[in-house]
């Protein structure tokens, strides 16, 4: 293994500038975490004024790692992004940046399979695992990852068989609290705004909403819409039914602007005489007028715990036996009388 | 150099299993672009079945490049993530996966200078370029990649003597031309809502502003605060003026809310006694009432111009001479009469 590379800078010279051993060097570039902070400050700054250029393929089968997870970033609307994701991979920034994981992304070329994206990064030697998000029902993504042995994580949820490897929002029982919360308040019939998308995410919704509506005694209506204009027609259908509902939950806080129109369409303030409650916490949430009441996601744990499950699979080979469920957090605001 | 790696596969047996030469394996790891798609899906397929590990090292010196770009992700709040850079990030995957390159994002660990983080990626070879944003006056990042001339590019600008490879928002232009906007529409006297923080995309803002108020011969008045209740108060005292401005510019699309919260305590209608403007275009500007007039940034032309100069660095070894100013756009909404 040749310790000199072309720019004719070894890593013993870097070591001799530095004052330290062989050893040191290689931790500042494969553990930094080993190393004090003056330390390692001091030789990587010898290492780039130098040019030192380590030999990733030994380093990569020396410490096992490059310490990056990729993370295949789904496709959002630049000018309008989605806020919800754009907060997870804050979030994942923040819970690999602490453990010394930094975060590539990944995104297929235009027309390009993922699955040939994520070989492309395998391929290259790029990453040490794959975090996957947005995982749909019999995603081909993680099929193609678990057949590989390539360690990965899903936020999201994976179906039998596959690897357990996932951590989600407890979606049903978020629901079922937030109607718990609207039967508390007196409500005693309650509406769902939902969509025809067959999304897991938000089938575990109406799925909690469902089993809120049954825990509690209530009854429900339910009407479906996937655009702003059919939402307000549906809004108005529900709240126009006998008995009306005195109160809308809708699936995704996008619904909420919806609800509100329907409303007021049908002389009805929202907050007074009606309670809407939606589901994300979107940055709009807290400005509509009534500011809604929502379902929050708790993101830097779920990020925290991703991380986790990833170290554990990269570090130790080992995979968790059972995905993990986290609570969310019901934001009240004036949106419920 | 060995081509025989730890797992026992070479590139050869890669090559034979896939029936193409030597050179086509290495194309589809360090040139992906010079193969047909059908070609380099089967080559990835097979190296990661295979468990082919190209040499990182000898593969960076052959093709000169990882097709990495390392980003320095400004830090958000989850619950709250920055639409403006969340739309750059996603205009930035585009850009580069269009070209071959992926984005590592770059955090410094909790206390550690963003120089060392910087330090970090380079003596690892993770990187071929670095992206900066949010680059303030004297900024050391900047100061630091030019010193160990690292090819780098900042959406924002550099200061004089260093390279010029920045690309920004024309914002003085953009601003004059919203103050041009407002006295087409008969606007003689307006008032500037903006903040004290010395950051350089404010102050050419403020510049424009004042420009755009000289060029069409108008009268102005300005007022400063930080926060939202800091914001209504200043917006009130402008609009308390005698003469009053029949348009309220804010520097910033956030100082909306209380923009209209400060007409309405005036008994002004937004939109009807008074034009109020703003600055991002924030997914929010649209949802406002009325609906905001405000300037979206070109986020993917800019994108596009920042990695097609990285590209020309790091190919050619080029830095521009100078910086690239781009032109906004004006998204004319209902807060103007």
């Amino acid at each position: 293994m040749p310790a000199r590379r072309a720019r004719g800078v070894s890593i013993e010279d870097v070591a001799r500038a530095a004052g330290v051993s062989r050893q040191t060097v290689s931790n500042a570039i494969n553990a930094p975490q080993r190393l004090r902070p003056e330390t390692l400050d001091r030789v990587t700054e010898l290492i780039r004024e130098m040019g030192y250029s380590p030999d990733q393929s030994a380093r990569s089968l020396r410490s096992g790692t490059r310490r990056i997870i990729a993370y295949t970033t789904p496709e959002t609307d630049p000018a309008n992004p989605n806020a919800l994701m754009s907060g997870f991979l804050e979030a994942l920034v923040a819970a690999s940046g602490e453990v010394g994981y930094r975060i590539l992304l990944v995104r297929p070329r235009p027309g390009q399979p993922q699955e040939k994206a994520i070989d492309e990064v395998i391929a290259g030697g790029g990453a040490d695992a794959f975090l996957l998000s947005d995982v749909l029902d019999g995603d081909t993504r993680v099929e193609h990852l678990a057949a590989g042995g390539f360690p990965f994580a899903v936020f999201g949820r994976t179906g039998a068989g596959l690897p357990q490897s996932w951590v989600d929002l407890d979606s049903a029982r978020a629901m079922a609290d937030l109607v718990g919360l609207l039967a508390g308040r007196g409500h005693r019939h309650v509406g769902l705004l939902t969509m025809s998308l067959d999304q897991p995410w938000l089938r575990h919704r109406a799925e909690g909403f469902r089993a809120g509506v049954r825990g509690h005694g209530l009854t429900c209506v339910e009407a479906t819409a996937d655009d702003p204009e059919s939402a307000v027609a549906a809004g108005r259908e529900l709240l126009g039914g006998r008995p009306a509902p005195t109160a809308l939950v809708v699936i995704d806080d996008w619904l909420a602007p919806a609800a509100y129109a329907a409303a007021q369409a049908e002389g009805l303030v929202v907050g007074a005489d009606l309670a809407v409650a939606g589901f994300n916490d979107m940055p709009y949430a807290a400005l509509l007028q009534p500011p809604l009441t929502t379902l929050r996601l708790p993101l830097r744990r779920i990020a925290d715990a991703l991380v986790g499950r990833l170290l554990t699979i990269i570090d130790d080979g080992v995979t968790p036996e059972t995905g993990l469920l986290l609570p969310g957090e019901i934001v009240v605001r004036a949106s419920l009388p």
